[in-house]
């Protein structure tokens, strides 16, 4: 059996996605900048593309954005809102625990002058709203906050931030990222009150190299990149428009009958949870579990040994998972987000994340639950010797 | 009969492409950074991928960046090149005849507090080296120059242009926008002495929404896209994997026999423009057509009629032809290009780009010749009543 529970770092693009790619790269290969039927042909497939991702956001087709991907789409939700408000104050605040592509932003900003406040979190893993409204000033232009964390699945308490946010005149804006809670969670950008919301291709079954940043009609930002305005002027290059559609179809997929989905995911969540606390001592739960967590992320430390090793004995039995988030997976520093959650050291280096899909199967988190306890065993006791 | 003469605009990816893009979204979908089996093998596709573009610069791997595509390489040179030697001068020099996706930068630097000198070019588009020596001073840090013109096919004497600078001891860097000019014409780096090279996948029959720069060893820019530090840090974001498969995949495919297909497109190119010049009256070739051009693309002026009227014509041949440059056909302004060339408002108005890959055939060009005739003909009788 092979069983991929690492959908947190990239998943398998679906069937139909693959198909409609193909339809692009084979038979609409115009430039939808074209005046000719080959252009306007793909033009109409973007058109519909975009309102499936609007549809899911509850949002009109003028508010997306089709980007590169999350990292793309988070700098240009921060960049472009700090660009376009940077007359009106320079205090900024997001949270300790943010994705890189959004803290590196942040430390970059402040190399620029500008001012940051880092909330931090609880043991759970969660921001306290007291400390957010005492950070909160008339200076303060933008906040951004993601939605759902990509190594513990902790939920952040964003519709209490949105509506905080709304009782301030001067409403900085409010970027939130929900690469990892979209098509996981449901939510529309009004009930959590977010002006940029951004989402990635490649978590949802469609295609890496595409993502898209929801912009509020009334919000202004500039873009990142400048050319033949295409994207309403907010994000020049040709279209990808294999990614496009690939992303289209996938949002399309991920949100029919999205409500058994994520009942679905929850379940095995928790069938994984209750097997590897009754089958294995010494685990502990990183961040909640419950439903203040995403339906489809799980990270257990397996006291006494090292994450690393037991992910390549998993590895030997053809079951894939990480240690924590693929982006810094290869720079073997300890995850930054369990540090701000107060673990400790031997906590963090036994950490792995489980991440599903709704394509998951209860058989094989059984079939995980026993290579686990083998493993876990196995390498207790060679480390105890 | 089909007739897809808008390669300029976009290529239609080829079918080994799309067959080694279909295996990297249905096999090999893992995140290159996973530690686990599924991440090591996307890892090494991306390796032989940058092999692939690196052998065609005859560069080194380290030296190639994957991108989203040619906007965002060129605004990646640009902005990471002022960036990094912001301390060193605030003078900057290209041309008037740029991509927007170049002219924008340089227009958004000038709102910065950049001083950037927009350089003539001559009835045949192509800039004066003499010019360049006069602006040139020890404050600036950049030049940018295209290698072809997208809208006429005009090559630039970029090799000059690196014999110039390398005279210089404060050597600014050089970017070369060759988006139209890699797979058409044989150049290194080293033999135009350029420190930044822009390419893209979509215009060598690879997809749309992947690109690459070209970075030499020694020259220091700063990113762009900041987040999980991919691409050695230089381009952060999940790597687009079938996307840079596309591409390497593109680049070999293109480079096999590159010689043949060179001389296959100058023999069509010549073709088209013996006939339309035997068979048509009034019409005007706009630019080089000899060895001062690229192989591809030709711009021709039938004065007396719209451009766009005759474009909507050959559509209903099946023939696929541009105004201008895709990017800007749907702004309806004029040619910029066109303009500083001096070209008259009849004859930027009148102009068609017909633009050529290796796959094109010989009766294609004799079954355009009779449609273009025959529309020319109809057309200009009717706007003489």
């Amino acid at each position: 059996m092979e069983v991929y529970f690492d959908n947190s770092a990239t998943t398998k693009p679906d069937k139909e996605v693959v198909d409609k790619m193909v339809m692009a790269l084979t038979v609409y290969y115009g430039n939808p900048s074209s005046l000719h039927q080959k252009g306007v042909e793909v033009e109409k497939m973007l058109k519909q593309a975009r309102k499936q991702v609007a549809k899911a956001f509850r949002a009109d087709t003028k508010e997306i954005i089709f980007t590169s991907g999350g990292t793309e789409s988070n700098n240009l939700a921060l960049y472009g809102a700090l660009h376009a408000k940077k007359r009106q104050g320079k205090k900024l605040i997001t949270t300790k625990v943010e994705h890189p592509s959004v803290l590196n932003v942040f430390r970059n900003m402040e190399m620029e002058g500008y001012e940051v406040s880092y909330l931090n979190v609880d043991p759970f893993g969660r921001i306290d709203i007291k400390e957010l409204e005492d950070c909160l000033s008339e200076e303060t232009i933008l906040i951004s906050i993601m939605h759902v964390n990509n190594e513990t699945g902790t939920i952040q308490p964003i519709s209490e931030v949105g509506r905080l946010l709304n009782r301030y005149q001067n409403k900085p804006l409010f970027h939130v990222d929900a690469i990892q809670s979209f098509g996981k969670i449901l939510f529309t950008p009004q009930e959590i009150g977010a002006d940029l919301i951004s989402i990635s291709g490649h978590k949802i079954h469609g295609p890496k190299g595409i993502g898209s940043l929801y912009v509020k009609k009334d919000c202004r930002i500039v873009p990142l990149l400048l050319g033949g305005e295409q994207e309403a002027g907010m994000r020049s290059g040709t279209e990808n428009v294999p990614g496009i559609i690939g992303l289209g179809t996938a949002v399309e997929l991920i949100f029919d009958d999205i409500e058994n989905k994520i009942i679905k995911m929850r379940k095995l969540k928790n069938r994984l949870i209750d097997g590897i606390q009754t089958e294995i001592d010494d685990v502990k739960i990183n961040g909640i579990s419950g439903e203040g967590s995403a339906p489809h992320i799980v990270n257990i430390s397996f006291l006494g040994i090292k994450g690393e090793v037991l992910l390549h004995m998993l590895e030997q039995d053809h079951i894939y998972v990480s240690t924590g988030s693929a982006c810094s997976s290869k720079k073997r520093g300890q995850s930054h987000v369990l540090k701000e959650m107060g673990l400790k050291d031997e906590e963090i280096e036994s950490a792995i994340r489980f991440s599903f899909s709704h394509h998951n199967k209860e058989e094989e988190i059984d079939y995980v639950i026993e290579k686990v306890k083998h493993h876990v065993k196995n390498l207790r006791k060679i480390m105890r010797r």
